[in-house]
């Protein structure tokens, strides 16, 4: 049996990642493949219970350092748990959200260096990374107003953070795409969307059977 | 007002690390110093959260390596948040283990690397270490009846893990005390209590005011 193939959907806030998850997931069971659709944090249940630790509580409950180890840990468990045998058993995965995340927020736009944060996946995980990152990029206000239209309001992070933390999100973003231009691909997520659907489909071209 | 001192105790399951810790405490409030009793994993809410973790579930819940994520998560939530503003404030602080029994049980026992695992301290803690770091030593089978004669049996861990898994721990103590024989300094810990305490304080005789 063929290894199933391990996607992951990456953006800031609002750009349309859980849509996307569930629209891809539903074109690839389309075309016959068992398909998993997973997230971070969580996807297994010790990174569930971390991923309640991460999000109980005030912001700044964690120091940016404490809070990457603890990405680390719940990301070691949820490839170890979830992702890596459902790959084996020939299930696709497609995950809202892992490494690239923490490089962009925790790396990146809280300036713990996006290698040290690297360093934190090759301790934790071997650097297990996905077959191919599909970066949902918008500009901000229109996934400000994504997310206010879901919400009635921008979001807590969103409304409470620096248009200069998202700046430095979407850099972080970039930085991987062209380091790693093979791996992750920077889509554009704006129009209707069966039309961003149709995009990552696009970019996913080679890796389908 | 002078710092703190930071004083870690270590050592294998049932040498008398708690009754050390208690009793080293109470000596050095006899010498009018303010002392903070502390504890790994733990000592402040965010790292006792993470503990608990730690704690509940099956053994193997965690993989060793998501395990040292977590104990370095929490370790940098001890730090920054209970140990290093008591030092400030002038208190001295004594912890019931603390890096060393990472370094000891993760990097060498679990076999990750004792530099792999002090790279998760560099990266949490910027390698915030102890003053100094006591660590207790007891022919295994002296460990074993303690915690015997204090549980009814040699505990979950004493009792489920072999004889050389005890002897790798003591080895990774004891690499530690060969690199930082400054910091890290091995005590007999055979005999009755007062005589234990007696060598601590001997061992801490020059940072003593
Ligand atoms: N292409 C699109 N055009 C217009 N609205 C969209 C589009 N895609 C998603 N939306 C809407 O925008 C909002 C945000 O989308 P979604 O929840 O998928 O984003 P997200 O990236 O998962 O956000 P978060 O980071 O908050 O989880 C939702 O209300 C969704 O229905
Ligand atoms: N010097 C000593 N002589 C005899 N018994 C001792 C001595 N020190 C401690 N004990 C007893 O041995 C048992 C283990 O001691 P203690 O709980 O302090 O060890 P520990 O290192 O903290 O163990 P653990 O790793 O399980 O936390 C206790 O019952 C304690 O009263
Ligand atoms: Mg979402
Ligand atoms: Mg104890």
């Amino acid at each position: 049996m063929a290894r199933g193939r391990f996607i992951s959907l990456e953006g800031g806030e609002g750009v349309g990642k859980s849509t996307q998850v569930a629209a891809l997931a539903a074109a690839l069971e389309g075309r016959g493949l068992k398909v998993l659709v997973s997230r971070e944090p969580g996807g297994s249940p010790g990174a569930e219970a971390i991923r309640k630790l991460l999000l109980e509580g005030e912001e700044g409950r964690w120091s940016p350092r404490a809070e990457a180890l603890l990405f680390a840990a719940a990301r070691a468990d949820h490839c170890e748990k979830t992702i890596q045998p459902a790959l084996a058993a020939g299930t696709w995965v497609l995950t809202d959200r892992f490494l690239d995340s923490s490089l962009a927020y925790q790396g990146e736009a809280a300036a713990l260096g996006i290698e040290a944060v690297r360093d934190l996946h090759r301790f934790g995980s071997l650097d297990f990374v996905p077959d191919r990152t599909l970066v949902l990029q918008l500009p901000e206000a229109e996934a400000g107003a994504r997310a206010r239209s879901r919400d009635g309001h921008a979001g807590d992070r969103i409304g409470s953070r620096p248009p200069s933390y998202h700046a430095a999100v979407d850099a972080g973003f970039r930085a991987m795409a062209a380091k790693e231009p093979n791996r992750v691909k920077l889509i554009d997520a704006s129009g209707n969307p069966a039309t961003v659907t149709a995009r990552l489909l696009y970019a996913l071209g080679d890796l389908l059977p």
